[in-house]
């Protein structure tokens, strides 16, 4: 595709669906401001949905992108998949009616979404998309399943409800599964140079069975069960397979070692080579496969971001007298405050001084691509608020006694008097509740952190206290408050009755515990560490939706496979028992382990290693820099030392909770910023983050993504647009 | 130390050692040849060992140098290690006498060696080295433990041989233990790091401790053998620490599901945690130091080896007219005989004619610095000679039945065959061998493969055919000559008197299956792989060192600690049957887990993972890359089109088997090179194609090692000279 098509597809596209010409100093509709709005929180979120760019689109596309119909998308995605648990054979039976209407009703919610889809996006796009495709196929599939089943199900025969497989395709497809999309991708991308590694291992495995067969199978022995050792080839490939994982290590070994000393040598070889060593070269191919691709798809992913920013800035340009089309500070605080509706004043004026380096009063292209990454980055907007308190009851609030109580809560010894109480708390916990001192002694520890709370609510302004940010005084509050609760609730029950609920004694015993947990935030480095775990924390809730979606499918196979062929012994749940039904089943068990160990947790190790070095390697971005430097050049910024000196010990957990009047900040400017740089909103911003240093900032991607790249995208539509 | 002053250190300290003035153009005696040789193999070998220069100490260097010295210390460490399986306990009882005899004359051993040591380096310089220091203090340490055990148990009294947890440490600090040493700094500079992911994840281990703690112990579960289950804290947390590693799942959460099936949430989160999250991030952070460290320790081994080349250089330099100092053809000639005495004209010429880039007949420094890299890549020098029975029998040999042979066994079908053969014997030798058919079989296949090897020798030059790099050749022919002597051997006692000896017939299969790995090698995609882990075999054994020395340390303060105290029920080897003893005993597992898998196993898993990024990032090194280009210059290079046509299916195999007088290849040049790129002959020169890319070509790290660096190195003596 050449350049000028490239460019009449784009930018004129967006200004003739309104039917407005579009150059000079004209006056922006608000149909301009909605496609802008609309392109920059697509720029934000990295969707890639090529949308179409009539008014009654745009409209319904804003309509789509509402988080209500997301959050009923998901939910009834969930209901759907948790169907299983009720259909037969089931764990809570429910008759096949009810199952079968839930799930038309999913479907229709599932058709209603996709036809809602159709609407926003061109025909020829929609068809083109091989998602759209996938979930019509699987709507349909599972709908002449039901019909089939049912049929035969009223006319008593056998039949097996196999599209339940195909359930987990649909959380796959759905629009706003991009990360769990990526990561299919990864697994598809890293194949190849698996399977070689995994045929060597397996060519590995095959010749110590041979060499283990040979060895052993003659001498006659026996496992500890009595059953015949080592005489079966493919029992013998199996176990040693098994050995790999090492969860029938040594048993496996034993009757071999019993016989003489010197088969263990064959084991230890055995164990260094496919245990550790290929083990170790799987993790490294995915590894390597893994960042080569990931950073493939994330730079297309910056560019398509920039990209659509660009068209955003191509709606709202006027001419300048200079030629340079430009911005106004006016259409970009409207765009600004559309975008972000509940954005303070204060935090726009900053996103616009760090736009306008010059203050010009307009910007250009360059500085307007930066916004949807500045409105990623969070800016903690410190207001030195006097405490309410100060206002009502002044001449007490400001009294000696009230003052030196301010100044014991903010000392760091009130701080480690609390850490060595939470300390003492957890040996009583872990002594015994019958105890009646002990069991007593838990509503003592309940008013002392009731009262921390209240202390801090006393000194600190309370806004600022449970502001946004503030993830362990809210979590604190919370703990300490449904303790008291659930304690109080046991107590009565126990005194009305001499009865004492398990549930609500085992919810108090989790809340004690979870209460000691706030240690490890005092602690510098601990704080780095889990910071960084946190961080990771949502792209491990895509891999938990990947490993979802195996299981899922092997469950359903499994239950299908092996339903009513696996007898129960005395052990009820020991899943060894199905071994040894049948030999497709070690297949079945095999296929699991490959995937599920070898390819998802290699990936997910992959990832985890790869946040670690980011963080240990990287500073802060480029952008995120830049706004600080604002920051700092207008004065705003919060005076890190005076900060570390009030809070030292509780520093960023309470870093906005300057709202005591009489403390040593009140003479600084009434408004503070602080860039809250240790939080992603997106697992896609940390994933940019890891690769953006490779990127040229004046990159448009307008006309450089070229055709055959678009293939790797997951909405491919919109990167050839 | 300023720039002067080290200077004057170095070189004029290397003249002034022999007496001899050494400016101008001087003719160079025997002894700067001595020295200049030790330099350049130092450097070729990164040893680090700061040498007095006088001409007797040089030749005393020399000897401590002689490989046969070094393997008879080794052979010695290795007696003294292995004492402890006749020591008591013994596996297998020597009486005390003999064993202290022993180690009298290993001591005596390590003390002589010690000794010529101290002759060879300054005498301050070796009470500087804490390894001397450490060798010493070993030595003393054991002589004292063995007088008061030999007195003690001549007195009939309890005694400990508790110096025997110090033999290891011989092993590490002898003088060769670079590889070691630099894996032990590895785990001591990550220790920090680790100790705070560690202390975080024993804090997590303890909550979810006395979370099962109050969850379980008031419920009146079971385990399987009867037992309270979860009712003791210590014993949860030993659990759920044992849980980590796998080893006690799922038997130890069956109670807890069996009660209700809501505490598989519980397990899960703690697997996903514990085992996937924190054993990542220890993984992470082993990697990230070890990375960090290895990398600065590199570059300083590199720097010391461009020292070192440049004192070379400094002792056989000559002024030329311009005032340039340079090194001749002839001396440089004389040098690299002495260096390397079997080295063949051919390829001395193309190193020289590499260096000598301009054919000025004399090289300056930075060419010279090169030398130990050049002469550290193997170049196999492929001679095209005539087939000795073409010699012997002309006109049989080039006879046309002759010629088709030749081409036969040339085809690729050929290869091809073999293959099948080969998976045929695989699928004979997993069948019954007590079968006739199958038994007599072996012979049809060892004839088979007897037929193959000769016609290979028939075809090909048997000189060139069993070359040093014709590892499979190798492979090929041992296993299957040791397999006809081993078949015919148990054939002979079978039939003699119808006795079958079990060892035999053990070798006898392991050869078989042996024979079977050659099939790997015939697909370019798994030699790939292969190579890789060829490659970083020898720094496996320096993991397997490492691993040797914690075990043997563990093994006997395990040994000392609990002799006696274990009772052996049933099952004799049962380990399990150790850890309810005592509860001392948890905390020394515990340990040696620690140790073992987060630390070490970490490390090796860093290296491979490390080994297999550089296999895939980087291409062949700079200077491999001149040395080819000068090949090709030169016109020498192997046709590589010819060799692929000609021996496709054994390509790195048989690649200098160019012997055959008929084959297309004979108008080449009598002469060929070709770089074996694909093998190093150190670990050095593996982790230093790792680091390569950062240093300058041009830095002789003469005068820029600051002092406070030299704290990492092995040798800290030579950085500071």
């Amino acid at each position: 595709m050449s350049e000028p098509v490239e460019k009449s597809e784009n930018l004129p596209d967006a200004s003739a669906g309104k039917g407005v010409p579009n150059g000079g100093n004209s006056a922006k509709t608000q149909e301009d401001f909605d496609l802008a709005t609309i392109y920059v929180s697509d720029a934000q979120y990295n969707r890639n949905i090529y949308f179409d760019t009539s008014p009654q689109a745009v409209r319904l596309y804003l309509l789509y992108n509402h988080w209500v119909f997301k959050v009923l998308l998901y939910f009834f995605i969930l209901v759907n998949l948790s169907l299983a648990v009720f259909e037969e054979p089931a764990l809570v039976s429910l008759p096949t009616w009810a199952t079968m209407l839930v799930e038309l009703l999913c479907l229709l919610v599932f058709s209603v979404r996709l036809a809602h889809y159709a609407k926003v996006i061109p025909r020829d796009k929609f068809w083109k998309d091989p998602k759209n495709i996938c979930i019509i196929v699987v709507l349909l599939l599972t709908l002449t399943d039901m019909i089939i089943y049912g049929g035969l199900k009223a006319a008593n025969c056998y039949s097996v409800r196999w599209s339940r497989v195909l359930r987990p395709l649909l959380l796959i497809n759905v629009t706003e599964g991009r990360q769990l999309r990526r990561a299919f991708r990864s697994i598809r991308n890293a194949l190849p140079e698996i399977s070689y590694v995994f045929v060597l291992f397996i060519f590995s495995v095959l010749i110590f069975s041979l060499m283990a067969l040979k060895l052993l199978s003659k001498r006659g022995l026996k496992t500890i069960e009595g059953t015949p050792y080592f005489t079966n080839y493919l029992e013998i490939v199996f176990e040693l397979y098994v050995l790999v994982t090492t969860a029938n290590s040594p048993d496996v070994m034993m009757p071999a070692y019993n016989k003489s000393s010197v088969f263990a040598i064959f084991f230890i070889l055995y164990i260094l080579i496919n245990t550790y060593i290929f083990m170790s070269v799987f993790l490294a191919v995915v590894f390597n496969n893994y960042k080569k691709y990931l950073k493939e798809e994330i730079q297309q992913l910056v560019r398509a971001k920039r990209h659509k920013m660009a068209r955003a800035f191509g709606v709202l340009q006027e001419q300048k007298e200079g030629g340079q089309p430009v911005v106004s500070h006016e259409n970009w605080n409207k765009l600004v405050r559309q975008v972000r509706p509940n954005i303070s004043n204060a935090h726009k004026e900053l996103l616009w001084r760090v736009c306008d380096d010059n203050n010009q009063g307009f910007i250009g292209k360059v500085a307007f691509v930066q916004l949807a990454d500045l409105l990623n980055i969070e800016v903690i907007t410190l207001k030195s608020r006097p405490h309410p308190l100060e206002s009502l009851i002044p001449n007490l609030y400001q009294s000696r006694p009230s003052r030196l109580l301010c100044r014991v809560v903010q000392h760091r010894g009130f701080v480690i008097a609390f850490d060595l109480i939470i300390l003492v708390n957890a040996v009583f916990i872990g002594l015994d509740e019958e105890n009646p001192l002990i069991s007593n002694s838990e509503w003592f520890f309940l008013a002392i952190y009731v009262l921390e709370i209240l202390l801090k609510l006393y000194v600190f302004e309370p806004r600022a206290f449970f502001s946004k940010h503030s993830f362990w005084n809210w979590f604190d509050t919370i703990v300490v408050f449904a303790a008291l609760i659930a304690t109080i609730i046991n107590s009565a029950l126990k005194s009305s009755g001499g009865y004492t609920s398990r549930q609500v004694l085992d919810i108090v015993f989790i809340l004690r515990v979870l209460r000691l947990i706030r240690v490890v935030d005092r602690i510098e480095r601990f704080r780095a560490i889990i910071n960084t775990l946190i961080r990771i924390g949502p792209a491990i809730l895509t891999f938990g939706q990947l490993i979802l979606v195996v299981y899922y499918i092997f469950a359903m196979v499994g239950m299908e496979l092996f339903k009513n062929k696996v007898k129960f012994y005395e052990d009820l749940s020991n899943p060894e028992s199905t071994y040894f039904t049948h030999k497709s089943a070690l297949i079945f068990f095999v296929l699991f382990h490959v995937l599920v160990v070898i390819i998802i947790i290699n990936i997910f190790v992959a990832f985890v290693l790869e946040a670690f070095f980011v963080e240990y390697s990287l500073g802060k971005g480029d952008l995120q820099t830049s706004l600080e430097r604002k920051i700092e050049e207008l004065e705003l910024a919060v005076a890190q030392e005076k900060l570390e000196d009030n809070l030292v010990n509780a520093m960023e957990t309470i870093d906005n909770d300057l709202g005591t009047g009489q403390s040593p900040t009140a003479n600084l400017p009434t408004l503070l910023f602080k860039v809250a740089s240790k939080r992603y909103r997106t697992v896609d911003a940390l994933l940019q983050r890891m690769f953006e240093a490779d990127l040229d900032p004046e990159d448009f991607a307008e006309n450089d993504i070229p055709e055959d790249q678009t293939g790797n995208f997951a909405n491919p539509t919109f990167a050839t647009a």
